[in-house]
């Protein structure tokens, strides 16, 4: 048995997540554990949410990264919001929004699902038809950056069609915090919930959350108790913000790598990290275009965190990520559920969204497509985006 | 804001948990991020599953450290078994036992609670009695290492009396696994639990878990979906055991500490683990109760991996723990409910479980104690643990 120690190859991570890690963040990872209620941790948890606020867009007092993965939010978000027989109106364009779909049901609540075509958002009039149709749904979920697809939802007139009925508005922000801009405040979003593994740039294993104060009423409100105690929000509420309650122990040294990781965020700006990711998504899909490959989104859709390649006729997928991986030690990622097969998932994501990343993957694209019999202009892919990294 | 790198105090940590994580474990921990589908990291997987199985001494095909610190694990034993209506008896003689509690009425189960006074186990009796109160039990629940106390309950009448109900049975073992032995395999139990931050000397972060084939169909054949998404384990094993079908995106970087931390009880040996950590309890103990200070639990339930000592007479809980964290910056516990300001945990886990930090402790608290005004034997304490050393 091999320790990772002598194993691992480093890759380069340009995959829809876990994305490259700042060199800043493996080494807070590993300073010692502090105990969970030791002073000098409490301080550094608060110094995590002050900076998760920041990263949300917020104020909200209950902004803080729950004990498990980006799932385990989406999981919290559901779980705390809605009671048996309740409503929930969830939008489902891709794997994700499928995923909101399956857990209401768990939760004893009643799904009105609006779906549209996957590599498309979803129509804001058909929500708000959706919505009229639940009655009073108490809630409404939607995933603002579709993993599985690569398409940003629009978020302004659902999140108002939600409000005006009343409904608390769900965000599944996962593939977007960090990378583009989360409206928490600005739209008035009750619960959005993150993963670190993406644009946030840090190992995988927490889920920050915000929730408004109408969520945090909501749950304070609740008749039945939380299904789930490891994600009972109205417990670790108590352990995050303030009291210091003993709930369970925190991922320390997660916590640790997660503060560093917005440290790096807070010192860049946010505002420059956005214009950063969506400069170099703009130009690695010019560099993809000029090599004669198809985008799966409408260019008014795509995330600046994750650009998706439609697999060219006669090429195969897998064949084509297994030669990244042992000849450039890229990973990228294939297309799950309905596109299995038909698209490649290219992230830009935090710390690996940058031109020397780009410019590398292209140079390797084309070597392997050539390779694989298929006519790509020479050069053309890097030199579209060497312009418009010029631009 | 202070980054944690230039904060950490690197304390001695000698509570309840977190412990002192070895050298190696952190190294692993900030070794690069794979992806959760990498076929370097799916080895690492596979590895960490036989390393498991070799810590919970079991053949148990389904046995995967969850994606969440051990309550996650606690959740997810009883989430995954009980169904609305079943009936769960739960031994209750700590925080942890009445944690189990909590959590069986969240699941629309029928808890059969059995206790005791806090310090001693659960009278077997009174779990016969119990099982035969509530009929048809479908779990009957049990902290083999009460973490609040120092309880070591005995398993073997309480799981032969549970099998002959035909009850699962579940058992904690955050606070044993590694430090003492927790017979999975010998006596056929079914949901076993555990954290990494205790005996395995780990940072908090994963549940190892470890299911027999009787639980596995009990989950199989549920009617109703299990409430939690991100612990349905009848997904999680589908990513984990084999088809490395994705659910979620596994914490990379502590599944590489927990690999390395594993490797390291493997290289020691199991056995000798276990004889390590009951030698300097034992050796802690005599030299506590050499001190003129007297423990809470008798010694044949004593746990090998947490002392619990009872706060003298005149003393101040709280300025003994405050002055061992600022003059000798050593980490102690203190009472947890009804135990608060009455008590003091001192953990000997797994890395920190050794013969340097015994005699250190015993010190420090002679120190401070006599400082306090107490009469304390000079020398008393490391004496008497030197010599229980020497035999």
């Amino acid at each position: 048995m091999k320790a990772p120690l002598r194993n691992n190859s480093a890759r380069l991570l340009l995959g829809p997540g876990p994305s490259p890690v700042h060199p800043r963040v493996l080494a807070a990872l590993s300073e010692p554990v502090l105990g969970h209620l030791d002073p000098e941790f409490c301080d550094i948890m608060s110094e995590t949410t002050q900076l998760l606020r920041y990263v949300f867009a917020t104020e909200n007092a209950l902004t803080v990264p729950l004990s498990g993965t980006g799932s385990a939010g989406m999981d919290a978000s559901l779980t705390n919001l809605l009671e048996p027989g309740d409503k929930a109106v969830v939008l489902s364009c891709g794997v994700f929004g499928e995923r909101l779909c399956d857990i209401v049901p768990r939760l004893g609540a009643e799904l009105v699902k609006v779906d549209s075509k996957w590599g498309t958002p979803v129509d804001p009039a058909d929500v708000k038809r959706a919505i009229a149709q639940a009655g009073r749904p108490k809630v409404v979920a939607a995933v603002h950056a579709e993993t599985s697809t690569g398409v940003l939802q629009p978020l302004e007139e659902i999140t108002k069609y939600a409000h005006e009925a009343g409904a608390l508005m769900v965000v599944d922000a996962v593939t977007s915090l960090g990378g583009t801009e989360v409206p928490t405040d600005r739209l008035s979003l009750d619960f959005v919930y993150s993963g670190t593994q993406k644009c946030l740039s840090c190992p995988p294993g927490l889920a920050p959350v915000t929730l408004s104060e109408a969520a945090q009423q909501a749950i304070a409100r609740r008749k039945s108790a939380v299904s789930s105690w490891y994600l009972d929000l109205s417990m670790i509420q108590r352990y995050w913000t303030g009291e210091r309650f003993y709930h369970h122990t925190a991922p320390v040294n997660m916590v640790y790598a997660l503060h560093e990781a917005l440290s790096l965020i807070r010192e860049e700006t946010l505002e420059h990290c956005w214009a950063r990711h969506a400069r170099n998504a703009r130009a690695f899909s010019e560099g993809v275009t000029a090599m004669g490959l198809e985008l799966l989104v409408a260019p008014e859709y795509r995330l600046p965190s994750l650009v998706v390649i439609k697999v060219p006729q006669g090429i195969d997928d897998a064949q084509v990520r297994q030669k990244l991986l042992s000849d450039y030690n890229i990973e990228i990622g294939g297309g799950l559920g309905e596109l299995k097969g038909k698209i490649w998932r290219v992230g830009l994501m935090g710390h690996g969204s940058k031109q020397s990343n780009i410019v590398l993957l292209l140079a390797a694209l084309e070597h392997i497509l050539k390779n694989l019999g298929m006519d790509v202009p020479e050069g053309a892919g890097t030199s579209a985006a060497s312009r418009a990294f010029s631009n």
